[in-house]
């Protein structure tokens, strides 16, 4: 059973949930029009289902190695990036001016789901690329995005983030690596960099990294870091590249999924790097860069969990075994039909998320209006967290439908599992995006939040009319976080730590009942059937998290590390 | 950080949770006093943390495998398995008379629990062992049993079981393998099995196959099937290895974890074989063998989140990051303290049922009350799902609390997750298990589950006037529970299949309350904090479960196979 992208669904959730339209009707955008929209639907689905899908296990069955201090990739990887390149894939939010195709990120997002459903391995290189193409973008000088962004986006060269050290990870100030003046206003970099995703390739010309490092006058901590692009090989001012950089992949390692995707050690020993953005201002143009990169990991759980679903259901839909009516397969079984529907359920919620997330980027974007801002602040943690726990729930239930042959690798089930395993740590790890959530995007006291839930309360008091069954316990699911929402905003930090995953957690099933009421209401049959399974039976969930969380931190932080260890 | 055995808990939950006291007080398990269990628990522990624990990396990284039709094990695998065997840990609850100890179930499993923790693929082959050594204890006649308990209990032979064929998995009835009478009063037997655990190996004299198959006379589906036993080399009546059996290895699997169990597809083509019990009643033996194996996997789950929750554990006490109070580790953040505390509240809890669940066991066969037979009829489907779906869980916590090193394969968080895996899925997939406790589990109009939730409420009753905040919430729930048993117990058959998972869901996370309370009650601060963590943010889960489960089958079955397609 080969993978599908869901077209329909983008088009769906677009159309009728979460107000693209909006997007559509700025000047900024004003080519996403409905036809435009499906011719980009349509070839990126193409790419994904005909070229991208095959590589998928071949990544798994030959990773990408270091040989002679060369990164060799999986088979057919270097064909399916210039295809992706080739279709403007990596610059498709990106400005035209450089060669990119200007289009909302709204898309951008949509053509990344079906290219992570596809291979999420290889499709982790051009969001790296887009990362970097968006930093470069809002935060390099005029001289750096002349050289740089054609390439780029062109997908001649290649991006990588170089954030992590072995002593710095969720705590970046702690980083330790330098960079010293040159004569010439370049820098020379040095230091030792981890978890570098896509460091190096056997099919781009070149690989520029954008490295965080501490100039001599760089304080201690995050306020003391500056950003550098440091590539592999250094081009002149046309572009063309000359001598080797002082970097090298130092090992790739051994991971338990993404096999196909190259993760580094790095060495900068001197390297030569030029400043990006102001100097120690370098976190500012990394939160440029992984603001973006958070929904594009959202939208990987989602596209691997959206692939795991599809290979799930052929297999429940043609596995004959006991007594079922209809078909006779075990897609008949109570049990079964719930896993599939709940894979289904969570999708939806998850892809509606992360959508409106993106809407809202694209909003603020386009209107520079304060509240989309706000709004895409407030999404962005949620969708990332939600989108990739989902990945991680969904692969582990296609495994369980599988029965007995969900353990064997040959079946596929298995590579979904642990290669969307990642999602949930990289990009800050679910715990920080919660942290984020209940800290600095509360700030505002809540307002963000209380916005966003005084219109999911407006949708269903208006769904109760001709929905009240499924508009009631919408309505009572928002009213409950908001009660949480007006406690949560007024505890200490430890308080708001504590219960920091159980409400973002609640918060997304929220979020899920209010796309599903909505999918409801402008839907036929089968979204409403799938939104009564979402409302009724996964939706109160939310009644145990918000309980967690209003119970604060002090219970919590009484157990002692000796209770721990005892 | 090495695996350490938790024997401070498992006397914990013996002396004071689960009431092994009873067991200790009848005839049969007289010898079981706490100077003996004492010395168990510290011989098995020793055996578990420095003989086991050691081969549990190897086995992942030298997976077993088929040469020129022969398994080799992982290094170091027979040298453990010898270990065990000579410990008399195969046969601790296995009859004296054959050269078992007769010691206690419980007992048994607190062994288990130990041996799984540390190295899960070589202890599925005593496992498997003792559940041979079960059935035949219960079903083969003298002359079988003569022959093979003695071999097996002594650890001289190993034994497997044969259920599962290519079209019969979860419905064994479909089975087709044959067996055939010979002149000599054994049986032909011809088919191919799949999933066959530990199938063979390079360290045991022979492997005893228990097979199941159809007699000429069979009738089709369950009633129709007999079991054998198929010795890879026959025996003679002393028990002298003859020639070799006309049975083959013919694959091995290749598996998402637990690589170093070997997994086979198995062919028997005329093999001889001889009959176990009465003809066409192979299912009534293979029960037996199943019941005692789905607690014996309930058990491994539990070890392996014990072991993945010592190894998260340490690693957040030693990893600095961010700025953080007390060790200045990551232990002391408060969503890193929420993991490792989820994490060792629901082991407790899960532990505690596995561990009840034993004692109505031992009580049963002991005093041959019918309900202690009962008690542990219902039980044993939550052990089994609740343990391992919490192996899943916790292993993933533990990958997650180490960050990016939870990815990289030599940290060891992702093999726990991999090789814990198959749990959820073999000896009944926990969907099974979910039916069997609505259904068949019922069948007695839920007696046995009513009189579990009156000695729940009337414990919660007695606690609170000590323990008010916590007794409440207890006593609450299992009223909750009570009110959706009365009601799923008057429901159709879809009805009840279409909210099982949920509703042993719930029914765990009430027992986990129950035992948490218990502990409480009896413990120092330690288990009351633990037991307050657990008591008021996990306890909560149930209301969302419960919430599904009364939604019945009907919106479910509603979703057609056309609506997950769409």
């Amino acid at each position: 059973m080969p993978y599908r992208s869901p077209i329909t669904d983008f088009r769906f959730i677009m159309d009728h949930v979460v107000g693209f339209h909006q997007v559509a009707a700025t000047d900024r955008f004003a080519e996403a029009t409905p036809d435009m929209c499906d011719a980009i639907l349509t070839e990126a689905a193409k790419l994904s289902d005909e070229v991208l899908a095959p590589l998928q296990k071949l990544g798994d069955q030959h990773p990408a190695v270091l040989e002679n201090g060369v990164v060799r990739t999986s088979p057919g990887f270097g064909d399916g990036f210039k295809a992706i390149a080739n279709g403007g894939w990596i610059g498709i939010s990106a400005s035209t001016e450089n060669g990119g195709m200007g289009l909302p990120l709204t898309l951008a997002t949509t053509v990344n789901d079906m290219m992570a459903g596809a291979c999420l391995s290889l499709q982790l290189n051009p969001l790296m690329c887009q990362g970097q193409i968006e930093a470069l973008e809002h935060h390099a000088s005029d001289a750096i995005k002349d050289l740089y962004l054609p390439k780029l986006i062109s997908g001649e060269w290649a991006g990588t983030m170089n954030l992590t050290e072995p002593q710095a990870g969720s705590d970046v100030g702690a980083l330790r690596s330098t960079a010293v003046p040159n004569d010439d206003g370049s820098y020379a970099i040095s230091g030792q960099k981890i978890y570098i995703s896509w460091a190096d390739n056997d099919f781009t010309e070149n690989v520029c990294h954008l490295v965080l490092a501490r100039l001599p006058d760089g304080v201690a901590g995050t306020k003391g870091i500056s950003l550098f692009m440091v590539p592999k090989r250094i081009p002149d001012a046309d572009g063309n590249l000359g001598e080797r950089n002082d970097l090298r992949v130092i090992s790739l390692e051994h991971k338990m999924g993404l096999h196909g995707s190259p993760t580094a050690v790095m060495e900068y020993a001197g390297a030569k790097g030029w400043l990006v953005g102001e100097k120690h201002a370098g976190m500012a143009a990394m939160f440029t860069m992984m603001n973006n990169a958070r929904l594009g990991v959202a939208t990987q759980g989602i596209g691997v969990a959206e692939a795991a679903y599809q290979h799930a259901l052929a297999y429940a839909m043609d596995r004959k075994q006991g007594k079922a009516g209809g078909t006779g397969t075990i897609a008949e079984h109570a049990d079964v039909r719930r896993m599939l529907a709940s894979m289904k359920a969570d999708i939806f919620a998850a892809r509606a998320i992360s959508l409106a997330n993106a809407v809202a980027i694209d909003m603020a974007n386009a209107t520079g209006d304060g509240a989309w801002t706000a709004r895409a602040a407030l999404l962005t943690p949620i969708s990332k967290a939600f989108g990739t726990d989902i990945g991680v729930e969904i692969t582990s239930t296609g495994i369980q439908t599988h029965g007995g042959m969900g353990f064997i690798e040959e079946t596929g089930a298995a590579q979904y599992a642990r290669d969307v395993r990642v999602t949930t740590i990289y990009e800050g790890t679910n715990g920080i995006q919660a942290m984020d959530l209940v800290a600095r995007k509360m700030m505002d006291g809540g307002d963000a939040a209380f916005a966003l839930l005084d219109e999911i309360e407006a949708a269903a008091d208006a769904a109760k009319a001709t929905m009240p069954d499924l508009a009631e316990p919408v309505w009572q699911a928002a009213e409950t976080l908001r009660e949480t929402t007006e406690w949560l905003a007024t505890q200490d930090i430890t308080d708001r730590f504590a219960g920091a995953v159980p409400y973002l957690r609640a918060f997304a099933r929220v979020l899920g009942g209010h796309y599903h009421l909505t999918a409801a209401a402008q839907g036929d049959g089968t979204r409403k059937r799938l939104a009564t399974f979402y409302i009724k039976r996964i939706l109160p969930e939310h009644t145990g998290l918000l309980a967690h969380v209003r119970e604060g931190g002090d219970d919590l932080m009484a157990i002692t590390l000796d209770d721990l260890v005892a």
